[in-house]
């Protein structure tokens, strides 16, 4: 294993004045933190010794029930059975390589892919077959190849990605569940984000498309607060039993203080209004992020623009390393996430992931600025040695 | 993997009236669940976006500090750095196998052994050598054995042994700790309940008798509430730090909401007021157990009567199932778990686990009279079939 360059850069954003891009950050003013208090002391009062006993490895039910309730909304149909709590999606992505991965299997990953999963993995020795993506995400002739070659199941993050914040096209999410139901491959779809939209039309999960062995994850970190480390499995009730044995021997269960507050907090329609307010406040960052990016950023650099999530993946001309840009910034005092990070082959040197979520449009406008004058003055020293011409025009978006 | 039977079990104690023995439960009654309320209403009031955020894999650091100073009193010393904080006891369990496990290797334990490190381990694929136990703890020569035979790591529980209840004596924890340096074989001390002593004193921990590598595992579950999930490493940097790598893959690390909670609860003397307290309520209820045992057991019977901790090891005639015993008591409405668990080979049939610390003395009475009655039945069904008639006269504590 492998220590994690995202922690690693958090650290560095402990470090006052840095303007950081890097971590995956909700933005602290969007924190209920009133309504915790509230949940808290309710909770407390009323509720003392179920809150501080020991509970069930699967989870406080009426909290599950709740979620059955809530995920409706968005296109997942389940019954509280098949809902288990974790630890935040991480430990969900750790159960998934317990129970599913032998040493040596290989796992169907987007390329890039969300770093998380690989350090969870890695743990297991698991190899990855990293099929490539467009802009309409993950490719499906490489796809099915990948299926052919035998991969043990199949892992997506289909609503703004994490890294690249593309989204999977819903011709593609029908074409996938065909294939891993064909294949008979478990598909894990990882949906931190999709609640996040701040432009276009809910596109259904896979898990809405009856697919086979579809186990779908979720979690409250980035609607309510990560501090607390809640998330949930949906997945057939075979492969939740599965799941459910192995988290009794990893932590028991998810904290009962921890779900009964969340539940308290989160029942009666406060969520809703709660991702409204989250949309308006990420989708003013994201729109300064991009104009910056336009204002600043010198031609031959390209970028996404998504449709919602935390996230924008930037690529350099091809003879960039963003390491070395990282090295630069930070004497500017500004960080971001390299991409190698993202690909488990380690190749994307040219990429970088921007979050976009966790600081204010005038910290994030004077970031880019930082940032923008970083790749500038990289771009004329390696202009003369390494750019073919051409790819100087090619500014876009 | 299997599941757990105490799990199982514990889904019992939910149906009303059944005196449930079974859970490793604190007692309801010394939660100090005004004092967490506080707690959260100054933390959210006053660190509301920090104890809402992403906090680093190692813990909060003041909690690491507290920890540190909290710890010395009972002989342990260490810095912020050499100490993890975990969910609770069972996760240190789990990333201890995940760093230190490769399939097939033999861990070292004692016989019985606590059945959460065997859940967690099994997941790794680990064999166990199981040593033998007598009323001073795992027995010296058949440990060299072991380790000559080439153990992985050594694990024990030297306070108030769950299951048995057993403590190490002074002379054999310095011999394990001079073996285990001498086979440079790491150590792994369990000490959930090492200040939950009733009577006796204070006997060092294997960590303070400067072996190499001994891994030191405490928690919070045990004397302020076990709904937190909340327990802690200590360990030498060079182990803490791939300790830290494998939980950024397993869950990012641990709730901050309850990190900056059970610090604001716990610094300032108040954890030696409630263990204080604690010890005077669970000290009354294994009293209870042990004299409604002398009044109610039949004779043939016997069982150790602990110095602290949570549980009591009964042993019944050779020719007992427990798991027998269990599905008669089950009848009476009583319930315990068989010993069986906690041996890795399945042995152990006439032997069972009574925790004490859950329920109220009169309950503990009223419960320990429908197991004798239980037992009583079944020895006089037994008696012509399979006892020996030795067995029965050696009655004793």
């Amino acid at each position: 294993m492998r220590s994690s360059a995202i922690r690693e850069l958090l650290k560095l954003t402990e470090e006052l004045e840095i303007i950081s891009f890097a971590g995956g950050l909700p933005g602290p003013e969007v924190f209920p933190a009133k309504d915790f208090r509230s949940a808290c002391m309710h909770v407390l009062e009323e509720h003392g010794p179920e809150a501080l006993q020991y509970g069930t490895t699967e989870g406080f039910t009426p909290l599950r029930q709740m979620i059955a309730r809530h995920a409706k909304r968005y296109g997942i149909t389940a019954e509280p059975e098949n809902i288990l709590i974790t630890c935040g999606s991480q430990q969900a992505l750790d159960l998934i390589g317990k129970v599913f991965i032998d040493p040596g299997d290989e796992i169907v990953v987007e390329r890039p892919t969300y770093l998380g999963a690989l350090q969870a993995w890695n743990a297991y020795e698991a190899n990855y077959h990293a099929v490539p993506m467009d802009a309409d995400g993950i490719k499906m002739d490489e796809l099915e190849q990948a299926l052919a070659a035998g991969g043990k199941f199949v892992y997506v993050m289909p609503n703004f990605q994490n890294p690249t914040g593309v989204t999977l096209s819903l011709e593609r999410r029908k074409k996938l569940v065909d294939l891993t139901s064909r294949y008979r491959v478990p598909l894990v779809e990882d949906d931190p984000y999709g609640q996040l939209r701040y432009e276009g039309k809910h596109l259904p999960p896979l898990f809405a498309l009856n697919g086979l062995d579809v186990i779908y994850l979720s979690t409250f970190s980035k609607i309510l607060s990560p501090g607390l480390r809640l998330g949930w499995i949906v997945a057939p009730s075979e492969i939740i039993r599965r799941l459910v044995q192995a988290k009794q021997g990893t932590d028991l269960h998810t904290s009962t203080l921890i779900q009964l507050v969340v539940y308290e907090v989160a029942h009666g329609g406060f969520l809703d209004r709660q991702v409204r307010s989250i949309r308006v406040v990420y989708r003013e960052r994201r729109d300064a992020m991009v104009s910056a990016m336009k204002k600043y950023f010198p031609s031959g650099v390209t970028w996404t623009e998504p449709h919602g999530g935390l996230f924008l993946w930037v690529t350099l001309p091809e003879s960039f390393d963003s390491a070395e840009v990282l090295r630069e910034a930070l004497k500017e005092k500004v960080a971001f996430v390299p991409g190698t990070s993202f690909y488990p082959d380690g190749s994307g040197a040219n990429t970088m992931r921007l979050n976009f979520s966790y600081s204010k449009a005038t910290i994030i406008e004077e970031g880019i600025r930082r940032l923008g004058k970083v790749l500038r003055a990289m771009m004329v020293q390696t202009k003369p040695v390494a750019l073919p011409l051409g790819t100087q025009s090619k500014r876009s978006r």
